[in-house]
């Protein structure tokens, strides 16, 4: 489960854009860290949301994706994010747990905290769909 | 107000990193343009949902900016995507308008097209808010 | 489609409840209307947001259902609904439009207006998923 | 803080319509009840997703209210719910809780269970921004 998430994970060349890992994969639940790169800021000097929504979306989709047979993968259907706070700080985790793992939908959601001075801060939760597609071989 | 977005959106380094240009600019409504990079595609080969997003919800931003006072800015509080297809071709136009300028909240939407082979495909929609803040000096 | 939209509709003993019918029926649109009655205000003498939504998501799943074959029903899978300004007025017209018709889920849009006094009040939007599923015989 | 939140869900008219109570107040979180009605039922005899969102919305908003002032009440800015199945049973609660106290956006979530057989079953999930609104005297 751990190996076919984090092959999958390497192949995606935004969380190498991002600069994001994967730091824990368990049955229903994956946590991705991500460092603030001065290349993904906003105008303000804080993360840019689309920092905070790539790495909470993809700890999200791939907490479903450890739930899935070998032969399916996942795609975000849907998914929200509310912004709690402005996002500074060295580093973001976010992590993504099933909350419903049905035969067509699975319910997610996700947990951004920024870690800045020691201090861990809860910026970001999300809620979204992801649904199983044949893997193409 | 072409200008203030401007020079807002030079300022965003995730928009470069993205490869991301403001393409027009109208009162409420303003369009950014993105190329699907090499650098941004998830592990099926498609643009990554955290592109898509970011576009999505930098025009969306912007496009309540246009409606502000110079001493203000906003910020996303919350936005929903729904992705209606995988996204491959070329290129990302992403379109915000603003649905409701009220004085606490803006009501914001967002449609993202790929354009493929010429065609243009709509690919997510977006609704959202973003808040009003006062602009730090 | 109409009729069947109609005979549907009638077997939900909630609109009822609310007082809601069936305004108009077209392929992927369909428009539902509700008196603000006394019974379905919340403390401020507004009209509650879960009449708003109860005849947003309703409208929206039934022009879902408009395009599903005789033997299939719809649910709604999610929705999000932004709200716009406070209700009231006499009467809320409900328009539900499919904007992406999948096989598996089909990606729709509401837009909630007032009418007060004859003028007529964007006062919600939203965004959701319904999913097609077998109809139970 | 338990009789500000009784005395305002009493007048609420759309509660006592779905035949809703208030089980629970607690600083930022509050419990809602109602049993499933013939009057609230959809067309193939579940719980109707309107009934499900208005107690959800109450019980969230509600655990926001417990954070305000005196002279302050809130107002649901936008939330989204996630149906997990579809509901019947006996009776729903509605769980709504503070996730982040703003000085101008209250986030909040509420999960929504079922009672059936005496077994709790998760149904829906739902996430929003509430915002503090001056009391009108």
């Amino acid at each position: 489960m751990t190996e076919r998430v984090t092959r999958s994970f390497e192949s995606q060349n935004m969380m190498k854009t991002l600069g994001a890992t994967i730091h824990k994969v368990e049955k229903g639940k994956v946590t991705i860290i991500a460092p603030i790169l001065p290349s993904t800021l906003q105008q303000h000097g804080y993360a840019h949301a689309g920092l905070t929504f790539s790495i909470g979306d993809s700890a999200a989709g791939y907490s479903a994706l450890t739930m899935m047979n070998d032969d399916q993968e996942v795609m975000t259907a849907e998914i929200k994010i509310n912004l709690l706070a402005p996002v500074d700080g060295e580093i973001l985790t976010a992590e993504g747990k099933v909350l419903k793992n049905g035969k067509r939908l699975v319910v997610v959601s996700s947990e951004i905290h920024s870690l800045k001075d020691r201090k861990k801060n809860l910026v970001a939760i999300m809620q979204g769909t992801m649904i199983p597609v044949a893997l193409k071989t």
